[in-house]
């Protein structure tokens, strides 16, 4: 991981040579920790309230349950001392902890007017201070566990950083008056007039290794490193554009049955879906919804908030299939943040791909990548002891593996052996398209 | 009407002999408004935000629904030069009138985070200012069709008075914490240590008239005044009390189906009843959810929150019925708001029945009562013309009548003749029950 | 009732006063036997096995379930050493008594394919000697209780012969063959070319007398006789024919909302109606499924299978409304099976209106008529004790009332008192509209 | 796959080598088609006409539908002058073939009373009267592409033999009289009185090659053969028995949230498993639902009717996890039918292992086994072109991987290289677990 993407505002990944783990945890704590009230700084309490579906979760809602985590898993129980802001908060801000205990339900988060936004912030502020005392005061000896859980922690709170930027574009893109976030950011010279065409890159079959091999911060399910044998594959090198997906929607993509996965199908027609999720047409003018509120559709820019089952379906029609995540991986070898459409760059939208470079474009950022995947264990997966080993482990069936990280993911969260996981027929998330093809 | 009604803050009751409609008209539409936004006054922004189910409303949207009626009926096609404060409102705020066109669906109104309560307040004066205007400009010709509408929005606007704080009892009732809306208000000296023992009232049949007969407002559905003919029937002179309802539920009320009307068990199995809406047993002891948050179950007060259902499988097992509505009606003539605990006594919560009075007690006031009748048209009913055509007699099939109003009905809102309607099954208005028997 | 009736095959109703009781029922009870079982007649062990929807049961189930009332309310508790043919028929073949004990869930009636219809039709015979048996040998003093309780039984076994032509109706609609229950009996001179223009009756207001005032069977929702006051109205003197409904339909009657109530918009929408439940257009033809499987629609019949809220949506386009029960009966007096399409007439569909006549055509026959009136009880009803009370009573809320029997009603079962009920979204029964109007 | 397998009645498997593919199949097609009409015989029209859930297909519709196959893929198009038995059945009777056309809901099959059992006798006669003259008749020329349709034909058929006793198991369970299809066979020497230790097996880790390398049929999803790496792995040598499995339950397994994946666990609660689908405790013992109708659970035998949640439930609790389709299939290597409970066997129920063997017992027959594997294409996968396309590529997604076949699969259609797949949530398969470990 390069380390310029250690001093960003907000990394939780902080180069871990140059000074010990403690020093690095508590200057990468309070960063992590402001980026996420400046994420929800835009948005009034009111905004903060909503919730607009069960899949997504109040602004609000995302700012304490984060610092539940370090409540829960590290003050409770490790910082001598320590009084819980409010007990209910263990019961209010678990997400689906089974180990911790019964919890609000999920699809009842947005009646959570109490505690206010105030009491809310200050509930961070209290958590902070705690989390001050702990990195200050924690014996040695029991560092090396709490480590473990504050990294993780943080990931964590990265993760409830990008939720919170897709559930408040799914509200706000329900209400009719078609809000902003917040106004659109210059996108200076990022964007061409029209996509370069895609080219493809042709990869050769062999054993290749996938996964975390260790030397920094991973997740369980990205590990253990391992062998994998690939075919000879080709894969294109940008992602597939709205220009192109427009032109599977004009040609009855969505009419046709024979292109879609049987479950895809009955999804597509219980749901009416009849383009990507915040696409719409106006008297033959085709808009999209952004974080910057409704704007003519960009036919350059990658197609974004398409279900894995739109994404098969395009493949089909295209003549083409998604990658695996191991095809994925592989070609995905020596990519990092540098030049990403991510978080950091402010964007908080898919840009067009730049011009033709080394390997296959826009690997890290602008759109999760749906991949032929389904999300598994990989052979060895040990869950974590302790409650924290819900994390992963148990949301390991029914879901596929999308990879490579969005114009939303926070700076040092994502890394080429990251898997992200959604429902196939899911659309919030920022998941876009890139085909692959068998080799010869 | 009494006198002393309209006088209170906020009534819209007016009496009409002293001065001219328009005068009359001038004087309500402030008091009543203030009043709206005096039931808000104690919510956050976030408060006022939230859904807890389609039936019920966030507060911000009762503010602005009000609000729409007096603009899309009185403004927008009659005030010259009028303006409207957003276009967008004319969709977001229209609750059910097809008439009017479109609108946002109703289990989504939580999801509007914008308008943000300042701009919904904006808009109030936005309005009441042109209001003001009409009263001052409307030329005499006109004002007689006008008058009408001010009348109805008025009367339109104390239903949501009263609905606001429904929905706000049950959105808060959802949130673990078990917020009150308010603290309670000191009861006085009316809640006395035990409800007097229900005495009966015996009538004699005969042919009455019901309806109303003019001389004041009254809603399309109560009209015309027509004949009935009633067998001889006795009377519960109050309501059915927590105690005597808790003897029921001791019994097994809610395990024995042969209590309960077919369409009842269904509905008690399928949504798991064990007690009215906001009890809730710990430890053996009985606690009710009221609107100064949770309060040991009083026994002396009228039983509140219950279904249809419930009403009629607690009458079955006391081996008594409810009484339709003709029977209420004529029970409770001469009956007025003096002395009842509506709104204006403040108590936001049924209380307990005072002495003995010449007739039936609290016929007004404290709990809603379910009445055997079901809602649908008198003889001779005409929907009005237009629009506001659709404000009762589209709903005439599959509800019940209540009658009697409550203790958060406004203040110059109800009278004997008043037709309350809810589906069988609901439980969140401050409903509850009075027996009656058949004469012999 | 006339005495005519009582001498048709199946008819349950007797003369009282030629014989004894005992007699009478001695005949009745073989008679309404074999209808039953020649109503089946047509059918295969398959067709009898099937049910279609969760409102309906397979004529298998009927056959059984007539049967085991005779069996659990006569049998068991007063045949002295009668067998139960299978104990567990007690439970397969309770239909909602919920004294009697658990049941088969009615949903899945239809997969009990065993018994198999040859052991059924072997428990109908095995009733039926028992049920000689009793006629014969039952103590005089015993006998009271057992008249009613038969007399009763063959009430509900009629009520069946109904539902068992109207299920099967329903379930081989399903069927894409569109298969006939057996072929059109020759209707003989019955149906003119066109319905005559329908011509408006006036009944002029007052204090009149309704339901049952004994002298032979009637149910016990039937009861009390007592008085109503009607205002003077208007009645039309036969039913909507297909060809007037088509008119509803060819302006946008379905696409209307102004003309529906609010639940029945919803309904409309919800289930997609375009037309009544068994209407079909191809290719600009209107084709009706009948039990002698489809035809040309024939615009002089009555139109048949709407909902109530569809009768409701067309009188409101008609700007008629419907009438009460009250003014149905009172309309209807001295109407009996006379010259009625009733099933006796063998034609298992409405027919149009014959000649003028000295009252209101076909108040009895051809089609059920809804009613504006909920089901509920009359002044002064009373609950059967035991566990037949629950034959009508616990049905009282969200149905309405129909009046005057159709053309699958059985001989002798249907009378002016005789009160039908449904939800008003049920559309199978053969249900279809008067026009009233109020007086002047 | 041995010689003796073709030999057997109803097989479709053939050697090759012996006599043309022409003559294989013609003498394979009536031994495939007399099988199902075998295995319909016990059921009366009754019986093969009910359909408990939409999952499930009456016999019936099975006898028709894997007729359908050869009249519309074969027949059809291919065979001169065919006169199609009825032209409604190609809409009555496909089941999901989007290129084919419309077909009739999959949950409404059970209403089909239409075409009677003996008019669905009458169209296989015709079908294989006519099969018989495209034996004799095609040209040569045309032959290749026939064979690979008609090859697959029959093994189309046998799924559905296999579908046909799943499904009547199911809809015969739902009847609370316990009916069995047929009495139990004698199971002769082979139920031992317990079952023996479950030993387990060590492999090696490496390069292996898994799927169908051709030279024989097998299934698009079965090919292309291919290169997968594992690791070194432990397999049990049995399947997990009903007494193992009593113990999960005893030891509260259904209650324990942290066993369960997530989906699972909320599978487990809507559902209210408490158990294998078919068992059920009376006074604390335990029996199960059989073919043969209800008998006492039988420790020894193999655990059945468990859903994949199930079956990862377990193996956390046994601290094991499942195997992935890669080790089964490595494991399983040189297991044929020779001695194992399929269809042939007779048994149509799991039995307890025989004595140790030189490999793991029971990996074909007796239980389908859920593998850890989502059911994907293999790398290089190729859908077929035309309708038959729509086979298996269509449903790579949401399901898992079951492999080894069971009491009632066919003789001759399951090799260690056939995928079956399932829901997670789907317990009507007679699957059941075999659990692995990760190697040292």
């Amino acid at each position: 991981m390069p380390d310029s993407i250690g001093t960003r505002e907000g990394s939780a990944a902080v180069p871990e040579q140059a000074e010990s783990a403690r020093a690095r945890l508590a200057r990468a704590y309070p960063a992590v920790r402001a980026l996420t009230a400046a994420l929800a700084a835009p948005l009034s309490a009111e905004d903060q309230q909503i919730q607009s579906m069960a899949d997504a979760s109040p602004t609000k809602w995302h700012l304490a349950h984060a610092t539940w985590f370090f409540e829960t898993f590290l003050l409770a129980p490790g910082l001598d001392g320590y009084r819980p802001f409010d007990p209910m908060y263990r019961y209010l801000f678990n997400s689906y902890y089974e180990g911790v205990g019964a919890r609000h339900p999920r699809p009842a988060r947005g009646v959570l007017s109490r505690p206010a936004l105030v009491e809310v912030t200050a509930y961070r502020a209290h958590v902070d201070r705690a989390m001050e005392r702990l990195f200050a005061t924690l014996p040695e000896r029991r560092w090396r566990d709490a480590a473990a859980l504050i990294e993780l922690g943080l990931h964590h709170e990265q993760q409830h950083q990008e939720l919170l930027l897709m559930d408040i574009k799914h509200a706000l893109s329900r209400n009719p008056l078609r809000p902003a976030y917040r106004p659109a950011a210059d996108a200076g010279g990022r964007a061409p007039a029209a996509a370069p065409e895609a080219a493809w890159r042709a990869y050769p079959g062999g054993l290749v290794r996938i996964g975390d091999g260790g030397g920094g911060f991973a997740f369980d399910n990205e590990r253990p490193r391992h062998r994998v044998v690939i075919e000879g594959f080709a894969l294109a090198d940008r992602p597939v554009t709205n220009g192109e997906y427009l032109a599977f929607v004009e040609d009855g993509g969505y009419d046709d049955p024979l292109l879609w996965l049987s479950d895809g199908w009955a999804a597509c027609r219980a749901e009416g879906w009849r383009a990507p999720l915040y696409w719409r047409e106006v008297d033959g003018t085709w808009f999209e919804f952004t974080l910057a509120g409704e704007r003519p559709l960009d036919p350059a820019a990658p197609v974004c908030h398409v279900s894995y089952y739109e994404a098969a379906a395009y493949a089909q029609w295209a003549g083409r299939r998604l990658p695996t995540e191991a095809e994925w991986e592989h070609a995905a070898a020596g990519r990092g943040e540098v030049g990403a459409n991510l978080l950091a760059a402010d964007l908080l939208h898919p840009a067009a791909a730049g011009p033709d470079a080394a390997g296959p474009r826009q690997m890290i950022g602008d759109v999760w990548e749906w991949t032929a995947s389904p999300y598994v264990a990989y052979p060895g997966f040990r869950v974590s002891p302790g409650a924290v080993g819900e994390y992963n482990g148990k949301f390991m069936s029914n879901q596929m593996v999308l990879r490579g990280g969005c114009c939303t993911t926070p700076p040092g969260h994502v890394r080429i052996t990251y898997r992200n996981f959604f429902y196939p027929h899911q659309r919030w998330p920022f998941a876009g398209i890139r085909l692959a093809a068998d080799g010869r």
